[in-house]
């Protein structure tokens, strides 16, 4: 470490140790220090692991954010005719609302830079999902993504590794060493590449249940607080939606199923779970960016949202009317009994559809299209023993064993008449206030 | 990481990190998998971090403790003649106390195997002060350390590598990571080349005080206590005094001139604090080898203990009657103002000894065998303005000033009359039970 350096790591780390406050001279030095190497490795994850244990404050962690966004590039989408909006999810198990999303709220007259991640573990990634569809290509350059903004109005695409790289640094440090769950990093990682891309309005959608990252709604809460602040005070103006994922969302979970799926949402049917979600975060998009005299439900009704989604489908190079890749193989899991389908568990269904080939364990891992489950029944149903609950999709057949491993204790069944809990697929609003 | 690794890094970071306790299995194979490289340096400090926040049993503490001593040689001392019995400092300003100590206690029948390091910081090292004698060598084969042991009853030498090699990599990350103050890492970093070293007895001398690395008794009782139960687990007899290190310990800071006054104290003189706590650490030592019989005062007054002192040293081919090194200039700090001396500050002279020369900031560095400060008066002493206090000692004059500047507020005079705090020199004494 170079002696000319301003400020000493190790103090930064004692003072957060200690239970003290960064100053705003040591966390814009930590970060960009870090992100030139001059802070090791060590030092960060001890760093991090002082602030999973001690917290940072509002302002602290909005410098941390600012600092990550200093990293690298900012977006600029000033120049567009419209204003703009994005939405984040924290992840979930058949969450594919982004995909009828962005070309419904489009269709209403506020663009949608959508920047997305590919899939890691049980929750799927929206570009793995676009990618089941055949030509589609996920990486544009910035002249390419602003063209199709003012073009087409929607735009799902791979982040460019110019955003926040501190924020990339950071992750795959936090990854392994423990120091994952840190809310203010996990805000600040997320937040900082949404303020980057430069959107004028965001909707979060923070995932709360067994398939979610955050089990309990006091942490998703908190997170969600967390992040609609740094939104606000980077001028964002920020909603979350706390948001059930104890269960799978629709009746899918893998790439090409869940994208025949959105099809279905944007054509008027699909699940109603489905339908509900994408309508209730376009609203809040489309109020944040100041058309919330609007309906989105009228652009899924009379076809301008499919509209939307086929140009935008296709100005990435994807043939919206090709048929989606099928799984070579399929095998049934029937319902142990007669009764009402208690529980559905999204996680078990999330590892089973990630074992089938429809996630990755590592990064550079590829995907299959078909493979993901399919579900029979959701909570509430009644079912008869013997019947399909759910039908498993691979190209791999050895895959079946484990995936049925992972559903061992997903199913609940009770005796006719029984109702499961009431979860209200919206759990929450957080606004800023 | 291999994935034939049988436990995961993030696995125990996380118990840790989560408040829980490590299982046996998880601390032998983090401290094993870490000497080998299999845990990553980014990793440890995380769980450095989270250990120094959440802390860890005495159970837990002492299976590190004994994988840190799995991971290097053990030695054994059950063939000598006599029993053996060791002394550790934590370190404080002006601390010669085991140049007496040593040969005092082979002169009383009892082995000291003295494995010691060098000083970094503001404290000096033991092996630094020897260095000044002409000849000296710090360096021995266990043979060579054996065979003194049995002839002359007390050597002083280097610490081979072989000892918990653990503990050293796990040091040089602690210091660049804010992960060296964690108690737990303290106690099992001290203990584990204790106990590999195979004393039958020991004594640590927990110093307390702005000279030491502990400030507060609180945490000084809870260190000791922690060493104390580690050394008891392991089967050697282990006794903690906890000490006063508000001001220097005796009238010198500095190589030459502490091995100066350890020979006054040999020859039956030397400043009374010296002398009280050699004697109380020589008592714990022979009491806990087995000989609480004799009173070592018994030896210091007849010459035995300087005779042991001569051998020891012309064992390790040292000059015993050579003249010590003298720095080539001084200049004297005067006293300010007529009254008594209420406080001389240790750190201060600490300091001002390493920037004379007398302590090395990193590893490599040399030091001065001359280097240091002599004081002319110590709290409760009266003194008058202009008066010489202290006299700085350095090879190179440029350093007077910034040596002047560390000592700009260590000193406190009051009116006559006044009394400086009752600091007993021995605080506290812990002991198993």
């Amino acid at each position: 470490m170079s002696t000319h350096e301003a400020h000493d790591a190790v103090d930064v780390i004692r003072t957060k140790r200690d239970g003290g406050r960064l100053s705003d001279a040591q966390v814009d030095w930590v970060v960009d220090a870090y992100t030139r190497g001059v802070v090791a490795d060590e030092q960060m994850s001890a760093l991090a692991m002082a602030i999973l244990l001690n917290g940072m404050d509002r302002a602290e962690i909005s410098r941390w954010t600012a600092a990550m966004i200093a990293s690298g590039e900012r977006m600029d989408f000033s120049s567009l005719s419209r204003p703009t909006a994005d939405k984040h999810s924290t992840g979930g198990v058949g969450d594919k609302i982004t995909l009828p999303l962005a070309p419904l709220v489009a269709a209403c007259g506020v663009a949608v830079p959508q920047l997305s991640g590919r899939g890691l573990g049980h929750t799927g990634g929206t570009l793995d999902k676009l990618e089941a569809i055949p030509g589609w290509r996920a990486a544009l350059s910035n002249d390419e993504m602003m063209r199709q903004l003012e073009d087409v109005g929607a735009v799902i695409c791979q982040a460019g590794s110019g955003l926040a790289p501190a924020d990339r640094k950071l992750y795959a440090l936090r990854d392994v060493t423990g120091t994952v769950e840190a809310i203010p990093l996990i805000a600040s990682s997320i937040m900082s590449k949404k303020i980057a891309e430069g959107t004028g309005a965001l909707v979060l959608d923070v995932k709360v249940g067994s398939g979610a990252f955050m089990k309990d709604a006091e942490r998703a809460g908190e997170l969600a607080r967390t992040m609609v602040a740094l939104g606000t005070d980077a001028g964002v103006h920020t909603v979350a939606l706390l948001t059930d994922m104890s269960t799978p969302l629709g009746l899918t979970a893998g790439n090409a199923l869940e994208v025949r799926e959105s099809v279905e949402v944007l054509a008027g049917g699909g699940p109603q779970d489905v339908v509900d979600l994408t309508l209730a975060l376009a609203r809040e998009m489309l109020a944040g960016a100041g058309r919330g005299d609007v309906d989105p439900a009228d652009a899924l009704r009379d076809g301008r949202a499919m509209d939307a989604w086929r140009r935008m489908i296709a100005a990435q190079g994807g043939d919206p009317d090709a048929p989606l890749p099928v799984a070579r193989e399929t095998e049934h899991v029937l319902a142990p009994a007669d009764g009402v389908l208690l529980e559905l568990d999204a996680l078990a269904v999330g590892v089973a559809a990630w074992r089938l080939g429809a996630g990755r364990a590592r990064k550079e891992d590829p995907v299959q299209a078909g493979a993901g489950v399919e579900l029979h029944a959701k909570p509430g149903t009644v079912v008869r023993a013997g019947e399909p609950l759910m039908t498993l999709h691979t190209d791999t057949p050895e895959r079946f064993a484990r995936a049925r491993e992972a559903l061992a204790d997903a199913v609940a069944i009770a005796p006719e008449g029984s109702r499961p809990a009431d979860r209200p697929l919206v759990i929450d609003r957080v606004a800023a206030g």
